[in-house]
Protein backbone atom coordinates (compact mmCIF):
# COMPACT_ATOMS: atom_id res chain seq x y z
CA UNK A 1 0.00 0.00 0.00
CA UNK A 2 1.24 3.57 -0.82
CA UNK A 3 -0.57 6.80 1.14
CA UNK A 4 0.32 10.14 -0.23
CA UNK A 5 -1.75 13.37 0.14
CA UNK A 6 -2.87 15.79 -2.67
CA UNK A 7 -1.87 18.44 -0.80
CA UNK A 8 1.76 17.66 -1.16
CA UNK A 9 1.83 18.04 -4.62
CA UNK A 10 0.20 21.81 -5.23
CA UNK A 11 2.52 23.56 -6.99
CA UNK A 12 2.10 26.14 -9.52
CA UNK A 13 4.61 27.90 -11.81
CA UNK A 14 3.89 30.97 -13.99
CA UNK A 15 6.02 29.37 -16.45
CA UNK A 16 4.20 26.05 -17.55
CA UNK A 17 1.63 23.39 -15.90
CA UNK A 18 3.26 21.70 -13.45
CA UNK A 19 2.77 17.92 -13.85
CA UNK A 20 3.74 15.68 -10.82
CA UNK A 21 3.54 11.67 -11.26
CA UNK A 22 1.61 10.37 -8.48
CA UNK A 23 1.80 6.52 -9.28
CA UNK A 24 2.80 4.78 -12.31
CA UNK A 25 2.32 0.92 -12.50
CA UNK A 26 1.23 -1.19 -15.17
CA UNK A 27 -2.39 -0.85 -14.69
CA UNK A 28 -2.53 2.80 -14.51
CA UNK A 29 -1.38 6.15 -13.96
CA UNK A 30 -2.05 8.72 -12.25
CA UNK A 31 -0.72 12.53 -12.10
CA UNK A 32 -1.50 15.48 -10.33
CA UNK A 33 -1.74 18.52 -13.49
CA UNK A 34 -1.83 21.83 -11.95
CA UNK A 35 -2.29 24.90 -14.19
CA UNK A 36 -2.04 28.30 -13.37
CA UNK A 37 -4.71 30.83 -14.34
CA UNK A 38 -4.99 30.99 -18.15
CA UNK A 39 -2.78 28.07 -18.91
CA UNK A 40 -4.05 25.52 -21.33
CA UNK A 41 -3.43 21.99 -21.58
CA UNK A 42 -3.47 21.82 -25.56
CA UNK A 43 -5.90 19.20 -26.75
CA UNK A 44 -4.10 15.99 -28.09
CA UNK A 45 -4.92 12.53 -28.50
CA UNK A 46 -3.46 9.00 -28.89
CA UNK A 47 -4.08 5.94 -31.08
CA UNK A 48 -4.36 3.80 -28.82
CA UNK A 49 -6.92 1.44 -26.60
CA UNK A 50 -7.12 2.82 -23.08
CA UNK A 51 -9.95 5.66 -21.16
CA UNK A 52 -8.36 8.57 -18.87
CA UNK A 53 -10.33 10.12 -15.86
CA UNK A 54 -9.98 13.56 -15.70
CA UNK A 55 -11.09 15.23 -11.89
CA UNK A 56 -11.33 18.83 -10.97
CA UNK A 57 -9.91 19.19 -7.93
CA UNK A 58 -9.57 22.88 -7.52
CA UNK A 59 -10.23 25.96 -9.58
CA UNK A 60 -12.23 26.20 -12.98
CA UNK A 61 -11.50 26.38 -16.24
CA UNK A 62 -12.94 23.88 -19.49
CA UNK A 63 -12.78 20.82 -20.80
CA UNK A 64 -11.86 20.93 -24.56
CA UNK A 65 -12.24 18.62 -27.56
CA UNK A 66 -11.11 19.51 -31.00
CA UNK A 67 -15.09 20.98 -31.56
CA UNK A 68 -16.04 22.26 -28.80
CA UNK A 69 -15.65 23.14 -24.83
CA UNK A 70 -17.30 22.68 -21.56
CA UNK A 71 -17.84 24.02 -17.69
CA UNK A 72 -14.52 22.06 -15.55
CA UNK A 73 -15.57 23.08 -12.24
CA UNK A 74 -14.48 21.01 -8.59
CA UNK A 75 -16.20 17.94 -8.67
CA UNK A 76 -16.03 17.62 -12.06
CA UNK A 77 -15.29 14.02 -13.64
CA UNK A 78 -14.91 13.98 -17.24
CA UNK A 79 -14.08 10.30 -18.69
CA UNK A 80 -12.69 10.23 -22.34
CA UNK A 81 -11.04 7.46 -24.53
CA UNK A 82 -7.39 8.17 -24.78
CA UNK A 83 -7.89 8.62 -29.12
CA UNK A 84 -10.52 10.93 -28.31
CA UNK A 85 -9.07 14.62 -28.62
CA UNK A 86 -9.18 16.30 -25.16
CA UNK A 87 -7.76 18.98 -23.61
CA UNK A 88 -8.29 21.84 -20.57
CA UNK A 89 -7.95 25.56 -20.21
CA UNK A 90 -7.94 26.97 -16.75
CA UNK A 91 -9.57 29.79 -15.90
CA UNK A 92 -8.29 30.45 -12.44
CA UNK A 93 -5.23 27.75 -10.91
CA UNK A 94 -6.93 24.92 -11.47
CA UNK A 95 -6.19 21.44 -10.44
CA UNK A 96 -6.54 17.36 -11.86
CA UNK A 97 -6.29 14.90 -10.68
CA UNK A 98 -6.03 12.26 -14.22
CA UNK A 99 -5.75 8.61 -14.11
CA UNK A 100 -4.78 6.94 -17.08
CA UNK A 101 -5.75 2.97 -17.80
CA UNK A 102 -3.53 1.12 -18.78
CA UNK A 103 -0.70 3.47 -18.76
CA UNK A 104 0.99 5.42 -21.55
CA UNK B 1 -16.75 11.74 -23.42
CA UNK B 2 -18.88 11.85 -20.57
CA UNK B 3 -18.82 14.47 -17.71
CA UNK B 4 -20.44 14.25 -14.14
CA UNK B 5 -20.25 15.90 -11.02
CA UNK B 6 -19.25 14.25 -7.34
CA UNK B 7 -21.95 16.34 -6.11
CA UNK B 8 -24.74 14.70 -7.84
CA UNK B 9 -23.91 11.24 -6.02
CA UNK B 10 -23.39 12.35 -2.03
CA UNK B 11 -26.03 10.46 -0.44
CA UNK B 12 -25.93 8.75 3.04
CA UNK B 13 -27.38 6.23 3.99
CA UNK B 14 -27.85 5.35 8.24
CA UNK B 15 -27.98 1.45 7.32
CA UNK B 16 -25.47 1.12 4.97
CA UNK B 17 -22.64 2.35 2.76
CA UNK B 18 -23.91 3.53 -0.15
CA UNK B 19 -21.81 2.88 -3.48
CA UNK B 20 -22.49 4.60 -6.52
CA UNK B 21 -20.42 3.19 -10.03
CA UNK B 22 -19.94 6.16 -11.80
CA UNK B 23 -17.98 4.17 -14.59
CA UNK B 24 -17.13 0.96 -15.94
CA UNK B 25 -15.61 -0.10 -18.82
CA UNK B 26 -12.97 -2.72 -19.45
CA UNK B 27 -10.27 -0.19 -18.63
CA UNK B 28 -11.37 1.06 -15.50
CA UNK B 29 -14.18 0.88 -13.04
CA UNK B 30 -14.79 4.19 -11.09
CA UNK B 31 -17.14 4.10 -8.13
CA UNK B 32 -17.81 7.01 -5.32
CA UNK B 33 -18.76 4.92 -2.03
CA UNK B 34 -20.20 7.31 0.59
CA UNK B 35 -19.76 6.08 4.38
CA UNK B 36 -21.74 7.79 7.06
CA UNK B 37 -20.31 8.36 10.71
CA UNK B 38 -19.19 4.90 12.01
CA UNK B 39 -19.37 2.78 8.99
CA UNK B 40 -17.16 0.42 8.20
CA UNK B 41 -16.04 -0.42 5.01
CA UNK B 42 -14.75 -4.31 5.86
CA UNK B 43 -11.07 -5.39 5.15
CA UNK B 44 -11.33 -7.49 1.93
CA UNK B 45 -8.79 -8.13 -1.09
CA UNK B 46 -9.62 -10.60 -4.11
CA UNK B 47 -6.99 -12.88 -5.62
CA UNK B 48 -6.75 -10.84 -9.16
CA UNK B 49 -3.88 -9.14 -10.75
CA UNK B 50 -4.49 -5.34 -10.82
CA UNK B 51 -4.74 -2.57 -8.41
CA UNK B 52 -7.13 0.38 -6.68
CA UNK B 53 -6.72 3.63 -5.67
CA UNK B 54 -8.96 5.27 -3.33
CA UNK B 55 -9.42 8.93 -2.84
CA UNK B 56 -10.57 10.73 0.40
CA UNK B 57 -13.27 13.52 -1.17
CA UNK B 58 -14.28 14.71 2.54
CA UNK B 59 -14.22 13.72 5.91
CA UNK B 60 -12.05 11.49 7.74
CA UNK B 61 -11.25 8.13 8.95
CA UNK B 62 -9.07 4.84 8.66
CA UNK B 63 -7.65 3.52 6.24
CA UNK B 64 -7.45 -0.45 7.13
CA UNK B 65 -5.36 -3.29 6.33
CA UNK B 66 -5.50 -6.49 8.07
CA UNK B 67 -3.06 -5.97 10.52
CA UNK B 68 -3.00 -1.84 10.70
CA UNK B 69 -4.48 1.32 10.18
CA UNK B 70 -3.29 4.75 8.70
CA UNK B 71 -5.02 7.76 9.07
CA UNK B 72 -7.53 8.66 6.10
CA UNK B 73 -8.48 12.58 5.65
CA UNK B 74 -9.28 14.68 2.63
CA UNK B 75 -7.18 14.64 -0.10
CA UNK B 76 -5.43 11.34 0.87
CA UNK B 77 -4.32 8.62 -1.94
CA UNK B 78 -4.25 5.11 -0.97
CA UNK B 79 -2.77 3.01 -4.09
CA UNK B 80 -3.64 -0.87 -2.96
CA UNK B 81 -3.00 -4.17 -5.14
CA UNK B 82 -6.65 -5.57 -5.14
CA UNK B 83 -5.16 -8.30 -3.56
CA UNK B 84 -3.81 -6.64 -0.52
CA UNK B 85 -6.12 -6.38 2.36
CA UNK B 86 -7.89 -3.02 2.01
CA UNK B 87 -10.42 -1.37 4.17
CA UNK B 88 -12.03 1.89 5.40
CA UNK B 89 -13.71 3.09 8.94
CA UNK B 90 -15.40 6.16 8.82
CA UNK B 91 -15.24 8.48 11.75
CA UNK B 92 -17.67 11.13 10.00
CA UNK B 93 -19.59 10.78 7.33
CA UNK B 94 -17.06 10.14 4.43
CA UNK B 95 -16.43 10.31 0.89
CA UNK B 96 -14.17 8.42 -1.24
CA UNK B 97 -13.65 8.05 -5.08
CA UNK B 98 -12.43 4.41 -5.95
CA UNK B 99 -11.13 3.55 -9.17
CA UNK B 100 -10.15 -0.12 -9.89
CA UNK B 101 -7.90 -1.48 -13.41
CA UNK B 102 -8.59 -3.57 -14.24
CA UNK B 103 -12.10 -3.29 -13.61
CA UNK B 104 -13.61 -6.35 -11.20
Amino acid sequence: MKRLNLADSREFSPIAIRSLVLHDSPYFKIINFNLGAGQLFPVHSHQIEGQLSMLVLEGEGEFLSDTASQPARAGDLLISEISEPHGVRAKTEMRLLVTIAPPI
